[in-house]
């Protein structure tokens, strides 16, 4: 396959797939809309759950596992909630195949056909609320924090490798709380605990809000979102968390008795991130070269590569490398010595660039005698020769650098990309020409919102969370606002 | 829920039920056959987990994730898989919901059925060799190390919470080579990480061997299998790692150009453990008063519990108590401390030996004035009094105590009840009053095998790999044999 990419004015979409698929992160299936996550993909996805495992755990949360499978019946019991996810599931009528009576291979057996059928679950708010019934009794029980980290299938017709495919990996969070004020306060850490990792791991930067009616999860009173802002000027919801009020528990009878003996329906939250968040990470840094990854998710943080001439000059050259990785091991950085002697060291430094490592360093037989390396930096391309004996430092430094230059770099395109419209004109103008977000008043009324989006397919992305008030006049109907919202074409 | 068991001796599968329940493992779903994983029962699968990845990843195995669904047509590919696996299928054939016109409720979309029914993986290797054909073209790729953590689903008729459930949770690896040799080599290996990680880990002893012919996995030329014996005398199959020889290579047309330029299909492996270890670890050392954990798979490794009058008391026991959970903390040791006043330390102390806490340390008053503290080994059941000074050190040395006592506990038994037989009426002796492993001799013929089974429930469960060859007579035909293998009755 060759190394080189469409380029992202060329066009971003195919860039977009070229990387994912050269960077070896992913791949379709032969089932329609399921990828294969590659190793290497799949590495960056595993430094993700784990930093957001160890992120819920520390804010009290404890991992369980429910079942993959839900009762048809179980769907119907909140009223909003079937309406959002029917339409798009997996059904499960049998649980038998045999060999076809006239050869034609193998069929389903037609005798085996379920009384209920089940659901493949798009989300687990019903099968968990199904359980916790069974967990809650009293105020004692509670708050009840779980996560689940696990698959879900939502039956989509257009997908994109990790933006949009049927089946996606995720976790989601269930909570039960004694009051409405404690559920909130949760949903809102939890929008915090996301746009944290957001930020300081994917070096990403979001924008904290919440969401209209119209963009509300099925069943929630309120949801929370991050929303973040691609290089192509699309937005895209990073993680959401909801206040689900007393839904979930009144249609499956999760009640409790308070300290004071009364019996009350408990109150929920559930919030979510998936593997959508690996479409965010590729399309937020990465340039017409490849991958760039932060040095926080990146599976190898400094790969090696040696130049030779010959056998003895490999051997010197590997001497110095295991020395250099044996230090870097011993402060906790990933390191790789590529020393195969199948592929040309311009071949490698391709490979490693299209993978998005941080940095690498190169060492030849002049490096020897000098007691230097090279050193290259991924994110911005630039080459540097350092002393051997300050390079462990060096490397703590620079990736520290680039961490925090990735972040400022993608701020800064942000927030160049908010723009204040007052008019419908503008808002079309802007929104075709710049893209972005933009910042324009809204009469509150969901007619609006839909107008708007069926005009432009610009939505809501979130009401800000930091915005002052403001009163205005609503950029589509001229009606009074209360403040600005944001608009944006989205993933 | 009463905190008393059932006994063993009076009922040994309810005693394993009640443990599962009552030490808040798992429990059974609305969905048949399936099981919801508790938070505490998730808590050692993940302890699990950690521990097998670092192995699988310290033997060069790098993780990915296939999807879900498997078309119909794939199975088909290799005939004896198709014939080990079909049966006990969950079929997708539809994926769309809708409201019924007659106001009955959700049912299932008839103008949204599949072309071709799609399969929940019961095991991934079609999936898989799919993809392989595409990532291997030569020796260079070679070999492929891949690990999969997943969630699989067989349509089990009886269920028994860990032991058999319909989903169960796993890992599966799959790897290809150049060569038989590799192969082979790699099945053996992972073999023997198995047999360290249930050894070492689970404190449970295995017994090494093969599978015969009859009891090989769909699609296997040699299953490899560790075997570990429960406290009822039945063996448990704890894991297995598979040689599949260029069966999946040949079904999915995987071939690879060698260093020497010719074009051969690849060799293959599979192995797995899954949930059902968790059965396994609860069987092997759990007692009349709950669930007894070693300590390197406990959640909680030590519990401190407070005894107090009054606030005053509380408090100064608790300066104490954080002391304590400090220096353990620094030294790795997860500890606890259950200073809930809704509960009295009585209460406290049958739910943390239900839940199979390897330590218990008491603090009251009286320990204050002398600078000691009570602790109690959950395995053992005894108690001493310690110098509060000399705390850390004897939990660490009596952790590794209680390690090293539940391995020789179950390795005694375990070799207590291997019986040498050589007739088919000791045979049924044996395997009636005393249970356990029977070393037999057998003519290595299917159908005898076959009759043992139809007539006393007892199957092969291994040739074992370090049994010295010695000829013989089988026990039930009399024909001659080339050495002993293991029989009994099985979970
Ligand atoms: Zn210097
Ligand atoms: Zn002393």
């Amino acid at each position: 396959m060759s190394k080189k990419l469409t380029s992202r004015s060329e066009d971003y979409s195919k860039w977009y797939n070229e990387i994912v698929m050269k960077a070896d992160l992913a791949e379709n299936s032969g089932v329609r809309g399921m990828m294969v996550i590659k190793p290497y993909g799949y590495a960056i996805w595993e430094k993700m759950q784990s930093i957001l495992d160890k992120m819920f755990k520390d804010t009290g949360h404890e991992n369980a596992y429910f079942p993959l499978l839900i009762p048809k019946s179980y769907f119907s019991k909140e009223a909003s909630h079937v309406d959002g996810f029917a339409k798009e599931c997996a059904v499960v009528t049998h649980y038998r195949l045999k060999n076809d009576e006239n050869g034609k291979g193998i069929v389903v057996d037609e005798t085996a056909k379920l009384e209920e059928e089940l659901i493949i679950r798009p989300t687990s708010e019903t099968i968990i609320w199904d359980s916790y019934r069974k967990w809650i009794q009293s105020y004692r029980d509670l708050p009840l924090l779980i996560n689940q980290w696990a698959n879900v299938l939502r039956w989509e017709m257009r997908t994109r490798l990790f933006l949009r495919t049927a089946e996606f990996l995720w976790q989601e969070g269930h909570t039960a709380h004694a009051t409405k004020g404690e559920a909130i306060i949760e949903a809102e850490k939890m929008q915090g605990v996301y746009a944290t990792f957001a930020e300081k791991f994917m070096a990403m930067p979001v924008i904290k809000g919440t969401k209209s009616v119209n963009e509300r999860f099925a069943g929630a009173l309120e949801t929370y979102t991050i929303e973040a802002l691609m290089q192509d000027g699309k937005a895209l919801q990073a993680g959401t968390s909801h206040f689900l009020g007393q839904n979930f528990a009144k249609a499956f009878d999760v009640k409790f008795t308070s300290k004071e003996g009364d019996l009350d329906y408990v109150w929920a939250t559930s919030w979510g991130v998936s593997t959508r968040l690996m479409g965010a990470l590729i399309m937020t840094h990465s340039d017409d070269h490849g991958l760039v990854l932060p040095p926080e998710l990146a599976p190898i943080q400094v790969v090696i590569v040696p130049i030779y001439k010959s056998e003895e000059e490999l051997t010197a050259v590997s001497a110095m490398a295991h020395e250099i990785m044996d230090e870097l091991k011993n402060k906790d950085i990933s390191v790789k010595f590529d020393d195969r002697t199948t592929q040309k060291p311009g071949w490698k430094f391709a490979e490693y660039e299209l993978k998005g490592v941080p940095l690498r360093i190169v060492i030849g037989p002049r490096d020897l005698e000098k007691g230097t390396v090279e050193l290259a930096r991924r994110d911005n391309l630039t080459k540097t020769i350092i002393e051997k004996h300050t390079i462990t430092e060096t490397i703590i430094r620079t990736l520290d650098e680039i961490q925090e230059s990735l972040f400022d770099k993608a701020h800064q395109f942000r927030n160049d990309h908010i723009t204040e419209v007052n008019s419908f004109e503008e808002f079309k103008t802007v929104l075709e020409e710049k893209g972005g977000f933009l910042s324009a008043h809204w009469d509150g009324s969901a007619e609006t919102e839909e107008t708007i989006k069926n005009l432009t397919k610009a939505t809501i992305r979130c009401i800000p969370l930091d915005t002052p008030s403001e009163e205005g006049i609503c950029v589509f109907s001229g009606k009074r606002s209360k403040g600005r919202v944001l608009f944006a074409k989205a993933y």
